[in-house]
């Protein structure tokens, strides 16, 4: 039997505003914001306002609204930080490397000659989170 | 100036039958088939039958189609091959790891214990590539 959604996973209280974050995009599908453990500078999440564990249970047409929110934001992110890639991933359960279980896509822009750091292997200044998120949510004005 | 869509790459050859696939699904909208370099057991990609080089210049409505196939052909590599999880892989231009420019989704079927090798390591052989198209497909159908 598939696990099913906690309501108490650290995503669920941020879209119930019982925890903050770096908010950088927001409609009635999705929220977008910044990862506090960043992998690369401007690394993004956008998560969907209803439940899904993963990307497998999530219900198909809403999933289908959801990308578009995640195609959005991945031009602002790369845009906005001049980036000149991106990388999407999106990990389903915890041998898939999921550790959150509210369904979420990373979004990391990239450059050329800079890798990503490994998972959650350092929390950022507010006052870098704070300069990324002001120039990502410009973008998406 | 973005780069725009190159007719000649791989992907569009397989589109076109030009070049041969370990096919597990197709419709009108998408094409999914092993690759014959995979990080791990069961490694698929899933790519849509429309022209678009990146995540980044899909058209939305084409991309929230496509990713309902994506999601179908997830779910299908997941439960066929017994995986306990699954990792999503999409990456956007040279700097984000991109080598074949037609868009497409890397569905990296995980255990627990078992890292992923890195990209284009060693060819699979036919073998080991049909028996995991077979599961796939059968999953498929």
């Amino acid at each position: 039997m598939a696990p099913v959604y906690d309501n108490d996973n650290v995503f669920a209280k941020i879209l119930r505003g019982e925890i903050p974050c770096y908010k950088v995009y927001e409609d009635e599908i999705a929220l977008a914001f910044l990862d506090i453990m960043p992998r690369i500078d401007g690394h993004t999440l956008v998560i969907p306002k209803f439940p899904a564990r993963t990307l497998l249970d999530a219900d198909a047409d809403k999933l289908s609204e959801l990308v578009k929110r995640v195609q959005k934001v991945a031009r602002a992110v790369k845009d906005s930080l001049g980036a000149e890639g991106l990388t999407l991933l999106q990990s389903n359960e915890s041998a898939g490397g999921q550790v959150i279980f509210h369904l979420h896509f990373h979004l990391l822009p990239r450059w050329e000659g800079i890798d990503l750091k490994p998972p959650a292997s350092q929390m950022e200044s507010p006052e870098v989170l704070e300069k990324f998120q002001t120039r990502i949510a410009m973008a998406l004005k």
